[in-house]
């Protein structure tokens, strides 16, 4: 269940600040492909907008940046290429949203599992480990991280390469 | 402090739907010994219930299952065998159990870690690791991840193999 | 970015009851060098209060305490030596006292990264892992894992060796 010759699939997980992006943009960077930054976040606080500012400008201006809050599937199938690097971040926030639009988490998780499949070039996906705390109380959080986690399984089965990131360092898990 | 020769004991972490019991099975049934599934859960709502007929299902019916919620070393101790391959699943839901039940959790975690010593054939233990979060607001939440650490550096310690799950991929951390 | 020869310093980062401390002192008690116990924390609670006592009885006399809760740079420069080894447990209580006296974290953690290339002889530096749960209710707990996870980055990246504890258990991560 790995990619077709060519293609390379790398999943990127981690906690929070522990320099995931920024690994991801690494990989991305020394393929020598062009590079697409598939967003899944759009700034809806003053928090989020400070994040995402300086995320672009750590990229640089050689990125192309993509807005895409819930057809991820389609939209990476799309900009996948055998010149492309595609950097996907992140999931965790693309499950959020997912959720928040009342969809079928663990069908669309399905088809973005499935999507690896037929992408060419590299992609570079980012998330978020959650699932190491104590559990949740509430019952939307619960199912999140149940998610979350489901889904990390589905891609990492599909992913050529899987990082744990801690303290800005990378623990290869496979590949 | 490992186990007499032909003996295994093998501690499997994780987080949340991190693929800790489908991987715990899989040791279980490359063994090719007898499987008992010992839980140390009872359904008391419907998630739990769900989850509980989810792992079932999966196990198919070779496996013989048999429930305790609180004297797990007398059961563990019982059920083991030279024949025999015993997975408890999971010792985060038995940590829970003693403290409603207001046990020593100290005193049985000593317990349940001594008598690993004398478990014959393969035993394997599922457990939640839940103590890489912030640290929780409330004092039992606490409690319960302080009881839980020391449960799992005594059981690693009495361990073959010690195994860290990440979608569902393990990190090999002893062994 | 790593030490000049002669000097080791080591990152030591884990959950809660992971075995962190225990790990630390194993490092200091084996390099032979005179044993500087450098504490962030003071006493506010019961609950600390039983911790330090515990921490305290297992180092035994040979060790010296020193409590900085603040100026943790000036105090690690000022104790460091060729023939010395200073444990600094823990960065995570530090970033709570500089948060609470409302210092800026982002330059005090770079200084005290920056400092690190000064040291001499043996600095083990104990920290909480604390970005692996779900993301928390509160904006103080938020911003409180960001500086945690930043402060972690900046040291890895001037440490010769970090390790991730788990179960008692050391995953190397650089080194």
């Amino acid at each position: 269940m790995t990619s077709p010759s060519g293609t390379r699939c790398v999943l990127v997980l981690g906690g929070a600040r522990s320099g995931k992006s920024a690994f991801a943009e690494a990989q991305v960077e020394k393929s020598g492909l062009e590079a697409v930054y598939l967003a899944t976040g759009r700034s809806f606080d003053a928090e989020m907008d400070a994040r995402i500012r300086q995320h672009q400008a750590r990229r640089g201006s050689q990125w192309r940046t993509i807005e895409e809050p819930l057809s991820l599937a389609e939209t990476l199938a799309e900009h996948s290429g055998d010149d492309k690097a595609v950097l996907v971040d992140c999931l965790t926030l693309w499950v959020t949203n997912l959720m928040m639009a009342e969809r079928d988490v663990a069908q669309e998780s399905s088809s973005l599992a499935a999507c690896l499949g037929d992408c060419r070039g590299l992609v570079v996906l980012v998330s978020n480990e959650v699932g190491l705390g104590i559990v949740p109380d509430n019952a939307m959080a619960r199912a999140f991280r149940d998610h979350a986690g489901r889904l990390h399984q589905m891609i990492a089965a599909h992913c050529d390469e899987v990082y744990l990131l801690a303290a800005g360092l990378p623990l290869k898990m496979k590949g």
